[in-house]
């Protein structure tokens, strides 16, 4: 790796946002939020609007960036304060009754800083920008305001995790449990085939612009502990790994080769160098393997593919699963979290919620139990491809051998028939399943099956997952969550083009978009689009009726009123 | 228009695929399908699956296109037989207990010919190839062959509609309803601002050949009588309009000045030409428009907007609702169906469900059983801007207000942050509501809010609903759906590249992506891929666990069974 900064694409400002830093109560908590300004309504200014931002210092004009200095250590004096003896899980100090300054870091970054600063006043038409439906939580409980100390409980309860790991002191404190916001995680990593560190870098960078809540480095291929240095050096996220990827270097691609004494040194390597979560593949037991052999796609999980053929060749339980407590060790003195694996997870809508998945699951559930006996965070991985009607049964299985634990899953992928689009047919599943009550989503790119993703693909596969999160928040009424979409809305009604661009998701793409008909400047300002061209525009005819309907409809209200018009609601 | 053939883009046959015709019984019935061929499995042959096809002629290298002739009117002979005299619709003559050619036409081509032919003997692995998941129909009433009597009850009952105008002979015959396979609708069609004859013809072909089943000419522009002639006349799926559009043109877009009398001319021009399908707005009723006063978006239906300001210039009830009656016997001359607008429809998630929207879906239900009387088709227009705790209800208050009648439903959307992205949030909502019964989806696409979709939006917003109908028939358990699925992802699990990329919606795109890493014609019968290289295979592993398994373990058999497991299949 030689450049020292990034491409400017990655790092330049979203437009008309700026970075803010809203403080907390113990020392050196500033949490990052990214606040986007509005252009006036005539003479009524429209609040600025808030958003979570996963994209650290990057997007702040402010913050000197060098790849090979890494990111500001911001976590570092909180870590030494504790001290490193014993141990170091949040999950530990929560269950000691203690609030980290992680703690109360993520209490405002999910609250949008809301409880430091006043409500807004301005109720635009209405129901108004404060406007929410009611949620279905499906049994989640989501307070009106997160507090520090509803963090604690949570953490310490197991329903939520904070991935942290103590040498991973860059990263920006956030939590993963269904009642806080829906998150969602990007895979990189290069393979044998292809890719570089640099773009490994850059991916990660990427990813966490557009959204990435953590980032998964799943490296095959050489230089796998320079690459994964690299990117935890310089991530605001927490990064997981897989570290049976790496033992299985070790010992030449020869699964059957692989002992415990050899694997043991890989997660030891990976929790110094700062990875905050492994996923472990310790409920792929002897007894699940000949149930996969009758499916359509076999075992499609690179690492329950591994244990399963050294569990195979070996004819006993696998290692993981043997010496799980002794890993348990490794994970607290670090602070490492578990993210335990689906190894059985099904590879086609045939093989979805299969004797193989749910028996794995259960075990999983068991191995929970285990880890929070040492106080060790755990969340659980599932899906994969999972149709409709069989996604609801995954998460309430997964509460219930699990207790609640948080879920993270792949997808689902709600049907296997279309190679190229896969981030749609799991953006799909991974709404509902993140309505239902999945707390991380794991992104899937459009080159899912066919082969290694780039860039543009990272981005496709991270604003996909970004609306199916939001979807989900949305849909389970996580305070506030409609802001955002109330203010675009009411951009959009009102031609506010520049603050439609700017409130969505990614304002380059809209605004390519907007102008590849009517690319003049002007036309952004105009009261009309492409759609239906400027005399003959619903929106401005809208307007004429809200404008009758204010001057002339007052004194018909009565006579609306009689006629049945429950809500009636004219301003 | 000049040409007179498309861009070979568009005709193209796919991929190892042929079309064939599969005959009824009644004279002339041959049903157009797609057979995509497979490669064996080492000796053992791989069936060829038959997928439903929309492209009509087009992808037929025998057919002979001249877009100035324009398609053979292959029902010319059923809808001379019959006679023109009277009420010609597909309802009246279900209702007169008449099985019509263009119902068995419908039922082969749900069934895929599978009533025609013996099932086929290969199981694969395991669940092999007939296996399916029990669906959740939420109530629909899917039989497991779907029978020409079965299509004729349907229709008599009013829970599925024909749209097949006797002046578009052209038209392969095609059902929409709740107990059949889900249907997808895209958008196209001129503004003032934007595009040509060419270009609207070209997107129609083009829209069938991803899969569109039906398409609307939403034009507004120039040239709307000539541009939807030469639609219609090359258009081998039924064709839907907006009248209203092209009425507003002839009193200059003052809709103030529109009038029942210059109205009328319009729905019988477009009869004259063979419009399949009318979207008729006439639930705006005037108690309904002061409750969309307080909405964040207000009313964002053109057709809507454009009623709206007629009723309140005017102080009365819609033409189109006091002269409902007058259109039935329009439509029932030419068997045009219904597709009642929903003219109030949430244009923002802030306004989904709400007073207005499900005041005009009740009215929606009344002129439903009006126009039944006159044995006219309708389908119920739904959704817009939805979150998705608010979706089911849709589907539960259309299912109760209009009596069944089929709901064909734009999206929903189920988030409003994502300008360039509207094909995914909606593809998410369209999915769900399809699964809880909705009969057909409106497309959207990338450009949706932004601008006029070009070609490439066109297949964008195709495959995204391709993906949402067919996610929803699994989930409902429609007979077979499955198959395509299980196919696909056994040539997957098989390393037979070609068959994976042949099997799916986009045979195209598949390829290109895996080229992109891995572009040798040796890769495409390597027995890995580039996401994790030649010595890392998941499938690979597999395969070999596989191997063990049915060498090794069937001795072990026993011993795995009395540790619990239960779904044991070994084979």
């Amino acid at each position: 790796m030689t450049q020292n900064s990034l491409n400017p694409e990655i790092t330049k400002p979203f437009p008309a946002s700026r970075k803010i830093y809203v403080p907390g109560t113990q020392p050196g908590v500033r949490v990052a939020m990214r606040e986007i300004a509005q252009t006036p309504t005539r003479n009524i200014a429209n609040q600025p609007i808030r958003v979570y931002d996963t994209s650290g210092p990057y997007t702040d004009p402010e913050a000197a960036i060098d790849l090979r200095q890494g990111l500001a250590p911001l976590r570092r004096p909180w870590i030494d304060a504790r001290g490193r003896a014993g141990n170091v899980s949040q999950m530990h100090y929560a269950r000691l009754g203690i609030i980290t300054p992680e703690m109360e870091y993520i209490a405002i970054r999910e609250n949008l800083g809301r409880g430091q600063r006043a409500e807004s006043g301005d109720a635009p038409h209405g129901q108004g920008r404060d406007h929410q439906h009611a949620g279905n939580g499906w049994g989640a409980r989501i307070p009106r305001e997160i507090t520090p100390e509803f963090v604690r409980q949570e953490v310490a309860a197991g329903r939520a995790i904070i991935p942290a790991n103590i040498n991973h002191p860059e990263t920006e404190p956030m939590i993963i449990g269904r009642n806080f916001r829906v998150k969602i995680n990007a895979n990189i990593g290069n393979s044998v085939i292809a890719s570089s560190i640099e773009e490994e870098v850059e991916k990660m960078a990427w990813a966490t612009r557009w959204g990435a809540d953590t980032v998964m480095d799943l490296s095959t291929g050489r230089n796998i502990h320079e690459t994964r240095e690299w990117i935890i050096r310089n991530s605001p996220v927490p990064i997981g790994t897989v570290p049976i990827y790496q033992a299985l270097e070790k010992v030449g691609g020869r699964a059957e080769e692989l002992t415990w004494e050899i694997y043991r040194d890989t997660p030891i390597e990976q929790a110094e160098q700062g990875v905050d979560y492994f996923t472990i593949h310790a409920g792929v037991l002897l007894r699940y393997i000949p149930l996969t052999a009758g499916r359509v796609c076999g075992i499609v999980s690179r690492g329950g593919s591994i244990m399963a053929k050294w569990c195979l060749s070996q004819h006993s339980e696998s290692f993981l699963y043997t010496h799980f407590r002794e890993i348990c060790e490794i994970m607290k003195a670090y602070d490492v979290s578990f993210s335990l694996g689906d190894g059985l997870r099904p590879g086609a809508a045939a093989d979805a919620n299969d004797a193989a998945q749910l028996g794995e699951l259960a075990t999983l559930g068991e191995l929970t139990k285990i880890a929070w006996e040492q106080d060790v965070q755990v969340m659980i991985e599932g899906p994969g491809h999972v149709p409709m009607q069989l996604i609801q049964e995954n998460m309430e299985l997964e509460l219930k051998h699990c207790m609640e634990a948080p879920f993270y899953t792949l997808g689902p992928l709600t049907t296997d028939i279309a190679p190229g689009y896969d981030h749609i047919t799991s953006a799909i599943g991974a709404a509902m399943i993140g309505w239902f009550g999945c707390a991380m989503l794991c992104y899937v790119t459009p080159k899912e099956h066919l082969g290694l993703p780039d860039k543009d693909d990272v981005k496709e596969g991270v604003i996909a997952y970004k609306i199916a999160a939001h979807a989900a928040d949305l849909a389970k009424g996580f305070p506030h969550a409609q802001e955002r979409d109330n203010a675009l809305s009411k951009a959009r009604f009102e031609f506010r083009w520049e603050d439609q661009f700017n409130l969505g998701l990614d304002p380059d793409r809209a605004r390519a978009y907007h102008d590849e008909t009517l690319p003049a400047e002007g036309a952004k300002t105009a009261h009309f689009c492409s759609m239906c061209g400027p005399h003959f525009c619903s929106m401005k005819i809208t307007e004429e009726v809200r404008q009758y309907a204010e001057e002339g409809m007052l004194a018909k209200s009565e006579e609306f009123k009689e006629k049945g018009a429950e809500l009636y609601v004219l301003e």
